[in-house]
């Protein structure tokens, strides 16, 4: 797996959330994956929940859309496994496609590649906390 | 690497926490770590400011101690390349040894093999976050 394949991995997300397409954002993960989600829930375990976690967020969305942009990666790939870091603005669009609000995440994604496909095994996102408040962290 | 592997990266992280071995605990990690801590930064580069951060973190416990211990650990290996998983509960001891106070984190480790080595190239630890208070997840 090359750089150039994490970032298509990351693009094919990054399409499956813009278009709310829940079957091509489930087919980016093992069925046993595991994650540990910015919001919500300590982990998620297997493809079945995950999958059920992207619905109701895509059903949240009203009109609204979300666009997805990854930048400062930082990959790992040896044999059959593949690491990817990074920080993913999450933005909400409009209808008009005007930009609502955004949110910064911290990714974490371990790939795998079984059958000769990589999907994700393990994602973990998450926000820094303040120490002092216990707030999440502004972006800075 | 093998389950066992990881498991010996672990009691030697706890024993350098439960310790404040700053020296111990920085010889987990590759000069070139990116560490994604839950408190205080979006993100922390190399291994100098990593140190750095384990030295305020230890001198701030005063007389307490803190005892780390995992659980619920997923494990992927292959090539020079392996991902942990799971949860860690950070117990503050007083000085007789009782708990203090505690905290769980979500952990993900990305270890790579350099030179016959086994060390951290990616730490990724977080609180998941309540979506409509944005404060931290009660533990559950």
């Amino acid at each position: 797996m090359s750089r150039d394949d994490i970032a298509a991995v990351l693009e094919r997300y990054a399409r499956a959330v813009l278009e709310k397409d829940v079957g091509a954002f489930a087919s980016l993960y093992h069925a046993d994956v595991r994650v540990f989600d910015a919001w919500g829930h300590w982990t998620c375990d297997g493809l079945h929940a995950w999958r059920q976690m992207a619905r109701a967020w895509f059903d949240s969305l009203g009109r609204e859309r979300v666009a997805v942009s990854p930048e400062n990666l930082s990959i790992e790939v040896s044999g059959e496994l593949a690491s990817v870091s990074g920080m993913l603005t999450y933005t909400a669009l409009a209808p008009g496609g005007e930009p609502v609000r955004s949110m910064r995440n911290r990714l974490t994604w371990v790939l795998r590649e079984r059958d000769g496909a990589w999907k994700v095994v393990h994602e973990h996102t998450s926000v820094p906390l303040d120490f002092e408040t216990k707030a999440m962290l502004r972006d800075g």
